[in-house]
């Protein structure tokens, strides 16, 4: 049975779209992860429980997705010091920037790792949880430098008209 | 003994300095009310506690103000249905946009009655509240009408250079 | 004959399929209301009388959206003491933020209790209504209660990809 | 005795160091005016009579300034057709950008000839009435391209140290 | 032949289908005008020409439009103390927020009466205008006030859900 | 053969739809260019090629754009002393707001020469990259002149409904 | 001989007052750092060196503060796999939000873990860097565990007025 | 005599402070230019003779500089083909926000070279004028190069605490 090492939440449903791109490269890199939703607001316990257990069942790094008044990354950096990853998820009327302030601006005592606005945010809190853990794991380290070559190698000296 | 109906909550003792004029105008129209520090972020249990028994202490409005990524509000309208309202307090670099957005832009279940930035806001959380008990309280009503009596009758026809 | 508690009131029909989201949970909840357009700029004198008849027509909170330069909460709001909650509806070229900070920026002495953008903010009014209705009112807290735990009960564990 | 044309109303005291702005340049091109604290919420029978009998007193433009939620240049041009000319005052959190779009976003039937932001606004205000008024007073016409050409001339070559 | 009070200019083509809803109106309430295209950076001697025999030609109130740094309003109030009213035009990527700051941070000595973003804007530029002339046309004033009155009379008591 | 004076690079594929009107401007003027996919991120060492080599390459002007985190435009005038002209790529979330903050906030010592968002800035940066070299040469300004000259031409007098 | 598990970098000496709060708790902590000034536009090859030597000399978290267009966290998590936290430093005339897109809005593929504008963010990235290295070091995750414990018990439960 | 190959214009005395800073790094740098004042809205006709005479005067580089509704740079840039670069002055209300739209979102067929706000930009126009001339001037390039390598090499590796 695989150790999970990475926890993706995100505070409901429609966030998931956005948050898959995290779930995406974990796969792509080979890194086990759970995906659970768990709103801040509409099911607190649950936040509260997913926090409070998080260093015993051995998770390593919590992503947390959510929009609007997103309260989830920074409870959660608050009842665990599990390092959290913070994804704004974009909005109707704000674009995000309501998700992102509500984020990113967390108090001195509980940082939140804020990643872009979107889906690029997405894939890059997966990214960034892989280079976490790769500090303790030299075959996760080869595959994140293989796969970081992959993408350089893969952009074309000539833009093209296609 | 009086009955305590409003709950003022802050996040934090810096917060005070702008919520006291929540507790002043209570204080003026004879509202009793107990101000407390409840930070999200750093004692969320306390957070958790004042929420799950408001209502059994018969508190009948909550005043939240909070900075920044600010949960509290938030947090609380979550956690209990004592109508919350939220006032964003002014921070330094976001001029409390920051936490306007993170008290403001709620998900459908949990609104939070928000306020303008800063002291203007926390009066109006004061009034609000009073406002909110005076439906029941034919007394404070008339306290009510008086004060916005007297208001108007305040105003200058004519600006002062002085 | 029901007593009409809650009044909406929009700036323009083209406000409703935004307000129309606090008349559904209204209606799910079981408060009754009346829905009315009063515009500010195109129609002031139905707005004073409107507000100067709130209290002795035993309305106890008026929800009120509006758009762009929206003066509709903020004029009620000074007009009569009964609580006034504000909905920012969404705008073309400003998101809605025009709307916003006409309604939340409201100077000492005339609170009005400020949702967010758009539908949700709509939603919240109604449900921020009843909240201030069922402190005295047992059979709505109890519903209120009800649809809060059914929200919570619905939110799945895992997110899911159809 | 001279006829006022022009009136200078503003939601506070507080309004007045930016607004003398706008007597001080009609005092300049000599254009008789009247200055009043007229404030939307807390005098709102006072604007209503303000607006109502503007025709009928032979104002021909009204100077309209406030901050934050601004409503007053509003609210006047919803009750006369006497032209309106907004000054958004600058406010502590948001910079007056609250007063400008609360004056500026006007819907369809009520314009607000808004200005800069401040005093730059408030002057220009005085300006733009002289300029009104000036199209049927030719004296006036002639003081205005002169104070045109003076400031015009003032304007030196090279920039000082000093 | 009948006299052209207004002149409606135009940074270029594209901004007609916003600038047209100022035209209209003043087709609607008799007022004469022409619509030209002006454009402050590909046409600047127009500019000049236009602004310098403004005066002399009649005009008695210009409605200019433009998007993006939009310079022609505030150029034209330099060059005639013809009373310049500005629309900022929507844009792409800024939503207008370029068009207006260009338009109405004017400096002290040359104001531009500032209208809404877009259409609304546009259309409110023409009332404006006809309500500067009917301060010296009683039928204008007259044919204004009824279209205010029908504009007020138009509105329903109640939303409708068709 | 032709010597290419004017590079025009960009952070990736997506970018040239954008950065192709630069292309097309540099074409009709007949100036010589390049186009090339230089990513910040994913190939520095690229960035940092081209830079060092761009004197001695004989290039007189690069046009960068980007999108986002834009970080191309700014490290490559850290790089090379040839003039960078920045082109802020539209975006998803942030508009392009993002882009241009990248591009624009250079400190002291590395000015990027930044246009407008999007395909305006494209296009004026061939404009602006041929103007600067047509400081030497005489014939590339007669043909700017002459575009110029036909431009302002274009322009009708009246707009047109069609 | 003590190992250098943090590098705190940034982009000027101006940063170092913001900057020292990420220092000081980790000196707090004890967790040992370096800090050295490396200058994306001043130093580009002292980050390339940085970047590329990181992994070999065990640096296992880089935190990187800079100001304006705020390059250095994006390019350093170019060049290594070392996670990097960005600090966002405030800025005279933007107060920080330019620092704070240049260096959130990664494009997919090179995270940077941004915190708070300021101050708040400096101490946090401390944190956090700690919190990543707590995961395979139970020491400093007890006195992680113990000086949040510490922070929530130092809370008053009623606001001060001294 | 010396050629004076640059010119730099402002909109107003006040804008001098900033703008100096252009005027120190071109004397630094040994490159001779001109300081003039030529308001947009006060001195037209100067801006206009500015623009037209600048080819035949010799002038290879324009640096312009204005605040608020800031029209000096993009109307010089319609008047002549010489290369404008523009430095938005920070202002009272929108710190330069309102500067920067109104230079940087020319429209297609007039480009100004937009600098960062204030005096940051004001240099880095200097600096961009003396890499324009130093295409075609090689003791200058060196006196360029030389410049960039000593600020580089002024970087300190240590931030001190003094």
């Amino acid at each position: 049975m695989v150790d999970i090492k990475v926890g993706i939440i995100m505070g409901s449903q429609s966030d998931w779209p956005t948050m898959k791109e995290a779930a995406d490269i974990l796969d792509e890199l080979g890194v086990p992860y759970e995906a659970r939703i768990v709103s801040a607001h509409r099911t607190p316990d649950r936040l509260w429980e997913y926090g409070k257990t998080a260093v015993e069942r051995g998770l390593q790094v919590i992503i947390a997705g959510a929009g609007g008044a997103a309260h989830l990354p920074g409870m959660m950096a608050s009842k665990t010091r599990v390092p959290v990853i913070g994804v704004p998820v974009q909005t109707k009327a704000l674009s995000g920037v309501d998700s992102l302030y509500s984020i990113l601006q967390m108090p001195r005592g509980f940082p939140v790792a804020t990643m872009a606005i979107g889906g690029a945010g997405a894939k890059n809190a997966g990214l960034m949880a892989a280079q976490m853990l790769a500090m303790h794991d030299a075959d996760l380290a080869q595959r994140l430098d293989d796969w970081r070559a992959a993408l350089s190698a893969s952009i074309p000296q000539v833009p093209s008209n296609d």
